[in-house]
Parts: structure tokens; sequence; C-alpha cells
């Protein structure tokens, strides 16, 4: 019996009661959400100075759209200590040299026997755009500089099948693939190797976009990998259900970038990071398709070599498919905020709060200086005077005691029953109470919240007026984590002042994720870099530094940016030796001829 | 910075305010808990027949212990359909054939040069017993049978150091290494390849069982691989903590086994399946030890060849310290049960249990047949009279219209604070009346749970009876679970009826463990074989049809139990073809001279 052959068991069928459902295909892109090839997001969005000296987000696509935010360049100026002039504008070059495309005439000629003309990109800044991630080194070279080698060429496979068969013709050619999701990487993940000589094919699953099938009785779906977070959530929410996977870049961000990437969501409380919200992927290797027959609850099945591709950035194989857990929408979501004297106050709070009740889907604290930022960036209102006495009015009358130089912020989220979100909104509060904290309105929260979407523009916006800057992260116990946070601001300042850099850094940390056993921390770091020659240089040097104070201090190498290239270099430092060499082989094994050559994680094995 | 040395981060020390606890080294293992050889569990505890032929177990380690059950055999009797006679006794040989040793003599001197003649073992009986786990058709073998092949020798490492010495002994002078937990594996897992011509060698974690340090602060502990888990459970009982892994071997199995075999603990729905309780393990590979600087609460750093000690069987390394989740002892544990109609009934309840509420701890619900069985289990009662009658005397009149031969029995496990626990309950209920589901009571669901640990003996009484019976497990969703039983059954019993075997089999399921996408179902089979030639193979055909029938009706090939070499065969019915070829590859990668050669999961790479 055993002998049987490998035979998927046929994907389900709509069922007339609703319970499994077969979604159509979505309907072809809308203009209206086409992405900007040299920033951040959408085009219809962007940050800019109107007439009136002050920032403005362009366009009606987000909350806080087309609104005036008068204190937010007087706090730049004061926080980075410079005199930024609204009228000195770094001006970008994009698309600087275009390289040209390297091709394999034979790998062509293999990939028309199954792919149709409009499958095939080779129009340069297409190209470009496949070539790159959004970590500030590359959004810098796009603009200011020259990436060192992009993709030859881009296609749009449309089926399993045709995946299947450029990774085969790639084999055949000695081509490189790499795969292209969203493009939100911000480790060089996406960034061709500069010395890579064989053509390089950007695999783009956009078309691969379906939700295949949901099961509401089991509560699963079978997603393909290309579709994006966001027409997921609208997808699914159709039919009363989430995935619940909600990273920062879920607009753009793709089901298989999350898993190459091991993404996690901000929600993750109440639905898990993405290891736990998918129970099977399909994945295109050098070998042939790796699946399975069907997808299991939970199993013991031995070496299960899908376990490997969380994380994998694009080295091993491209995930085609993949069947995740849906939930049903929660019966209410509700936003709240919390105030706290200090960090240290809220971070004590945090701490009880998950040894003592269920947190709710997201908690995040932000610092001090992220809480003026927050401040920065509110919308217009009348009568403002200094951002000091801003503060000092907003806060210091209203709660007493508190030190607007020193009080931090706390965000909520909570999902799910009535019954559920009472629950824990009553234990939450009251830890918080116990903590210093008080209550600071669901508006707030809810305001923290949607500015995510719209401030990951802000950093393109920046750059064209000489401020540098991103973000990085890690994970770390309860124990190190303040130290940590305290460590790496005391070495940037440091290094800062020490290279005579102009003015202050920005360099603000928040607590974006709990568990039981530790946190993610998120920091912001930037700085004005005028006069400074190759900023992006500069800014990469320091962010090694703060990597390394963050590994002294107990800090993991990343909490869910991954590797990439950005932090190949430390691989050695977290793990054993024996840890490197296997991996290595076990690259070897699974990809010989490194055909996923994209080299992150030092897996570039030629 | 990126290119300091690999430098594992100083362990824990003891802090004063007991936030962190170094525990001594457990003491001598006490000879009142010595193991049987010949069958399952302690040596003080064994089921027998007394003068008044009734069966009774013997001992007084257990609840159940020194009590006689005198419904026991007339249901045996009855179920089976067979005329059981308790003078007639299919007397074990027990130790069979010992097969000689084969020793290569310069890995003997090897070793001797870091492992002291204490830690070396070449004694028959203890090697015959590390040759083998608890299938049927092993202990059939040590007791009616041989075993082909055993470990040649048995070692008792004391440190990781040790342990990675032994490996490269082993690869220097062509040795094979078997890693030996507690012996209770169900998969053949560790029976040795009869075919294998090296020289093998058990490993034998029970000296490496410290739990090296408590950090109480970050809800962790480092475990030793040889910990058992019962020793692991008052070990941190000690500090008010809890791991919360408790299969149903629980008193004898070890951490390093629970990895290897992806292991499922009876409380999960509170404190996770194996995989997530681990947190980082350290592993000694054929290129050395895999270890990371520190552990992580969650991280994305690429290729994590850790994740694939999951399930591993031996097959890859030694497992020789895991950093696992501990849980604060909850305020409260309650017991409770509910009765159903039907086991359709139950089911039911269950689903909607996990879509509307929390569910307990640990939640059970079986078949009619098994809580025939459990009543069959109770101990001597005043005027007990037919077993008919007695069900219908304790439920009928009580539960009026439920059917004796239909109704089932839900067994829960509430933990945590007070008010969760009420919280669970009036859920629990509520949900369950909805489903004509009557409360039955703490004592019986208490009585339920402590049956798990003496029923493990029974299995071994009865082959001195001539039944030979075992269980088997799958996972799958709630849509197909209800099927899938009822296939499995209709099957065994078709197949039984078909080969003319004695009486009727007993096959029973239950569902063990509950996922919002699906359940764990734990079946029993059995059958009386006086006069059957070779039990044990015709045992083994029937549960291979069994689960040729699991496949076919959706189910996995197992949810907890593994692959090992029971059910390597059915591989490639579940995975494709490029998933086996890579698997292999993958191990050829991790152990290219096949060191660790348990052959499990078709691994046998030589």
């Amino acid at each position: 019996m055993s002998t049987k052959e490998f035979q998927k068991l046929p994907a389900p069928k709509a069922a007339p009661d609703g319970s499994i459902i077969v979604p159509d295909a979505p309907s072809a892109p809308n203009p209206a959400e086409a992405e900007s090839p040299d920033v951040w997001g959408f085009r219809d969005t962007r940050f800019d100075i109107n007439e009136r000296e002050r920032v403005i987000i362009r366009g009606n696509r987000y909350e806080h759209s087309g609104k005036e935010m008068p204190r937010l360049l007087p706090w730049i100026r004061e926080t980075l200590n410079i005199k930024l002039d609204a009228r000195d504008i770094f001006r970008p070059s994009y698309p600087t040299t275009i390289p040209e495309a390297c091709v394999s005439s034979q790998f062509m000629s293999a990939i028309k026997e199954f792919l149709s003309p409009g499958q095939l990109e080779s129009n340069g800044e297409i190209r470009m755009r496949h070539g790159h991630g959004h970590t500030q080194e590359e959004m810098y070279a796009i603009k200011y500089g020259q990436l060192g080698r992009i993709p030859d060429l881009v296609v749009f496979p449309e089926s399993e099948q045709q995946v299947a068969s450029l990774v085969e013709a790639a084999k055949k050619n000695d081509v490189s693939l790499i795969p292209y999701g969203g493009g939100t990487n911000v480790t060089d993940a996406l960034r061709c190797q500069s010395d890579e000589k064989r053509m390089i094919v950007s695999v783009d699953m956009s078309r691969m976009n379906r939700i295949l099938w949901v099961d509401k009785k089991n509560q699963i779906a079978c997603i393909q990998a290309g579709a994006v977070g966001r027409h997921i959530m609208s997808g699914l929410r159709k039919y009363g259900v989430t995935m619940g996977h909600e990273p920062d870049s879920v607009e753009f961000s793709t089901l298989g970038g999350w898993i190459a990437t091991n993404a996690s969501g901000m929600k993750k409380n109440r639905y898990g990071n993405i290891e736990d919200l998918v129970l099977d992927v399909t994945v295109a290797t050098s070998a042939g398709t790796l699946e399975r027959t069907a997808s299991s609850p939970r199993e013991s099945v031995g070496l299960d070599l899908r376990r490997l591709m969380f994380g994998s950035e694009g080295t091993l194989g491209i995930v085609t498919s993949a069947v995740v857990k849906i939930f049903q929408l929660p019966e209410i979501q509700e936003y709240g905020s919390v105030v706290f004297p200090t960090f240290e106050d809220g971070f004590a709070f945090l701490y009880d709060l998950c040894r003592e009740a269920t947190p709710p889907a997201s908690v995040r604290l932000v610092d001090n200086l992220q809480f003026q930022f927050g401040l920065a960036l509110k919308p217009a209102s009348a009568g403002l005077g200094k951002l000091k006495s801003r503060i000092e009015r907003v806060f210091v009358t209203k709660i007493k005691g508190f030190d607007p130089y020193k009080m931090v912020a706390c965000t909520l989220v909570f999902e799910g029953s009535r019954q559920e979100v009472a629950l824990q909104q009553a234990d939450l509060y009251r830890i918080a109470a116990r903590h210093r904290g008080m209550k600071a309105g669901a508006e707030n929260g809810r305001r923290g919240y949607q500015l995510t979407y719209s401030i990951a523009y802000i950093r393109d916006f920046l750059m064209n007026y000489y401020i540098i800057a991103e973000s990085f992260e890690t994970s770390v116990s309860w124990t190190d984590a303040l130290k940590l946070c305290e460590n790496v601001k005391r070495r940037l300042y440091q290094e800062y002042a020490k290279r005579g850099l102009p003015g202050s850094p920005f360099v603000t940390s928040r607590v974006t994720q709990l568990y039981r056993t530790g946190v993610c921390i998120y920091f912001y770091f930037g700085f004005y870099f005028k006069g400074v020659a190759n900023p992006q240089d500069v800014y990469l040097d320091l962010e090694n530094i703060a990597r390394d104070e963050i590994l002294n201090s107990g800090g993991s190498l990343s909490h869910h940016h991954g590797v990439g290239k950005l932090r190949r270099a430390f691989l050695p430092r977290i793990m054993s030796p024996a840890a490197i060499t296997l991996k290595r082989e076990v690259k070897k094994s699974l990809d010989p001829s490194d055909i996923f050559g994209a080299g992150n994680q030092d897996l570039d094995i030629r």
C-alpha cells in the first residue's frame, strides 16, 4: 500500500453552504494603486513642503493626507540641532546609470517556449526596481549613486508549472534566479551581487496572486505566494475571515516574501508570527517541486525541509503557494493608549502585562523621542507655540508630574470578542495604573497605528533634505532589553561625536513585540549629512557599530528583518563554526549550482 | 566588529534574589525507580491476575495500584468474543537470544581516552534493552522472537565534550551511533537495522540529566537532553515553575527524545507542543557542535538547522541540551468530565469549543468502546452485576435517554488563574450543554488522566494472555476526522474478518489534541492471537492497512509518534519526489558517513 505514487489530494471544491469558497481571480491591477519606482509607496502619496514652509502629505490616500504638519520642520531642526533650509534640496538623479543587461540567448530561447512576450520585461527602470529593496544604501544608490548590478531580465510567471520550468531553464543555462515579491526588503536581500557573472533573472511573483480557496470550516486558506498583504486582507475580509498577519509593510509585501523573510505582524499576540500561521508551503527547487499530499494541523513526519523556507531569503527555492491559518474577523477592534512618566515605567508595565494577563493583539511602547516625534507629526491646530510649550500645554498641565522630556506612550490594538476585549482592557489598565500609567485615549492609539503607513514615506522625503535615516531591530530577553537600548544609544552618540558629524543624530527605540521570554526592539537612527562624503557608507558603518553593540548586549541579529546581505558578516558571531559549515553544506545539497544565487546569508556557494 | 570569533555567552549565574537559579546536580538514581527491562515501566508495577481470577495492579505506585478490577477479564472476553483462560499463559522467554557484539577495537581504544570504565556497558541484556523501543513487534521479539541486531556497546557520556568526542571517534573508526533517551519510542526508531555491518553504539544520555539553570525573570530554563520528564517536572516545581510538557510517556521519556520525536504533550492547549517550547538546542553533529551565542525570544536569522532537529529521530546528530520556556505553576488545576449521547455530539462540541472559547489545558474525547473500557477498569465496589447492567445502572438511570452502547466521555484538565479557569469552565459547559453534554464530575476526569500512566502497563500484561495490542495516531482536519475514524474501524474489521482471525478485534479511537484547524486522533487496536502464527506480523500488516486508510482519508502519517522505521515506507505517499530526494541530500550533507545510522525515515544513506 505504501508504494502508491505521490499524488496531491485534490484542492477543496466550493461548497454550496459557503464553508469552502473558491474566489475568482483578482481583477487587473488598479492604476490608482501604482507604486513609485524611486521612493517608498504609492505614486499618489508623498511628503512635501508647501509654500508656507510646512510639511504636508500629498494625495488623499491616508487619514493624514493633505494635512499640514507645522511642527515637523522646527522639531527636526531642534532635535538634530541643524539649520535645515527648506529650499536647499539634495536633488535626486533617479534613475542613475542603469547597467547593461547581460543576456543568455539560450536561456531566452528556452523560456520563450513557455512564457509569452507579455511575461518578459527588459525595460531598464523596471529591471532596476527589481534589483533593490528599501535599505537606505539602496535608496541612496538609485538616486545619488549607482547599483553595481541589477537583474538582466524580469519575468512574470503565472503558474506553478511556469516557475518550475523557469528553474529548469536556469539550471540548464547557468542563470541565477532571484524571487521578487513586494520589493520591500530591508536587508539588501534583493540587491544583486556585483560580481555575479551569470545572467540574473528576477522572478516577479505578482501575477501569482490568487486566493485559491478558503476553507472556513477548518480555518485555512490556500494563497499564491505573490499575493500582496493588503489584497489578502481585503480578499479574505469578504468572507468574514482574516489571516491576521500585518507587518508594517502589509500594503506592499507578499505572502512569499513573508515566508522568505520569516516575517512578524503587528498583531502577532493574537494571530502569531508567520511561522505560526503557515501550515504548508509549496516550493520550486532545483530538484523539483517540494510539496505534500495534504496539509495537516500538526505532525511529526521527520526531516521537514519546508521549515527551512522560513527565512530562506530566496536562497533555496521559490515559494509558489502556502496554506495558512485564517480566523473569523474579530467581533470588535478597539484602540487604546497609555502614557507613562518614563520608559522604564512603561517597560515594567509590559513585563507585568505578559506575566499576568493576555496582552492585546498589538502593544507598542515608544520612547520619549519617538513620543515627541509623534507630536511633531500632528496636523495643524489653532494657537501653536513652540514645541516645548506645546508638549507642556498638552501634557504637563493635564498629567501632573510627568516630565515632557521623559514621558513615553504605549499604543494598543484590542481584537476579539466583546468579552475578551473587556477582560483584556480591565487587566491592562489595572496593571498600567500600578506603573503610573495614565489612559491617553483610543484616539491617540488609533492615530499611532494609522501613522505607521504614512510615516513610511518620510525617509525618502527627508533624504531630499540631507537627512538619512533608517530602522533596524533585534529581539532580546526582558533582562537585557533596557540596557541594550541604552547601550545602543550611547554608543551611537559617542561614535557620531567622534566622527565630527553635523549636529546631533536621532536615535530612538520602541518595543514592538512582546513575548513571555523577551521583546522585539525597533530602532530608528538618522542624521543630517550635508557636507558629509558618502553618507550612505557612514550610515552603514554606524549601523554596523550599533549591531555590534546589540550583539554584545545579548540581542539577536534580527527579530524579523532578516539577514540578507546587510547583516551576513555577523553570522559567525552568532552561530558556531559547525553551524556555519553545515548551513553551507545544506545549501549545496539543495541548490548545488546556486541557481538561487542572491547570495544572502553568505550562501553564495559558487 | 563582525569578525569576532564565535563565543557562547556565559551561562546565567545564580541571582541572590532567586530570579536565576543554578540547581544542584540530581542525586544518584533511586533504586526504587528502577525500570523493567522486558516490559513497560517501573519494576515495582505490573498487571497481574490474582487468585480470585481478578486483574490487579501490583505495587503501590499508582492510585489504582493494589486494587482489583473484577470487570476487566469479563469485559475483554465479551468484547473480543473469546474464551480467555486466565491459567493459559503465553510464557515469555525473555531475554531471547542476545546477538554477539561486533566490536571495533580501534574505536574502543579511542573512547577509553575520554570515557571511564563505568561509562561503558557491554552486558547483553542492557545492550538488548537499548536496541528497541515499545512497538508491539519489538516487545514481541524480545520475549518470543529475536532482535536481529542490537547495539554492540552502550556508552554513558557525562558532558557535551564527551558526546562530541564520541562523534569524532565514531567518524574516525566507522562506527554508527544511536542516541538513547528514555527508550519509549514507538516507531522502531531505536531498533538497529539488521544489515548494519559497523559496530553500533547506543549513546545513553541518562547521565546528562541536569537542569543547568532556571531564569524565572525571562521564563526560560536550560536543561540537558537526558533529563527525564518526571524529573524535569519535579525539578522545576521546586522553583514554582513548569515546562508544561507532559506526553503520556512523561515518566520515562527525555527532553532530547521529545525534540527528536517532535513530541506533543497532553496540556499543549496551554503550553504548546515541543516545537513551541524549545527556544534553542545544542547538537553534536558530524561537523562539530551546532550552537548559538545566546537564545532569543524570536528571530529571523535565515537558514536555521536547529529547526531540523525536531523529528530528526537520531539521524542528524545528538541533542545535548536545550533552552526551553517555563511557566509559573498554575494557580489552580481542576479536572472535569462531560458525557455525550454519541461520539458525533462530542465531536461537534469540540469543534465549537475551539471556535468559540479557550479550550482548557487538556481535552480528550473517547469513543464508546474506550468509555466502556474505562468502566471495565474501575476497581471493585459492592454489588457488581454484569457489565451491561453496571453501565445501565451507573448511567442510564442517571442520564435519561443515553444509550450505554453509544455514549462517550470527554475528560478535561483546566489550569490557570482562578479567573481563567472559571471563564473556561463556564464557556465549556455552556457549549457542551448545547450538544446534549452532561457534566460527569471532576472525579471521573481525574480518574481518566490518572489511568493514563497505569494503563500503559496493560499491553505487556495482555501479551501474556495471547492478546496483542498497540496504539497509533494521526492528525486530520475537522472536516475529515469523523469519516477517518469510521473508515479505519470499518477497514480493520473487514480485513480482520477476511483473514479468519479469532473472535473480534478491538478498535477504538479518541481525540487527544485540538487545533483550530483539526485534531489528533489516537487509535487502539488489538486482538486475540492464540493459534495465529506470527501474530506480530499480522498486527503490523493490519496496522499498515489502517495507515493506508488514514492517508486515504486525509490524515497525516503521524501527529507525534514520528516515522522511525515503522512508517518510513509511507513517506513517498505524503511527500513529493523532490522532497524525498532533497531530504536524503540534506542528510548526506549533514552526516556524510551516516554516523547517525539508525536508518529512520529512510535516511540510511550508505
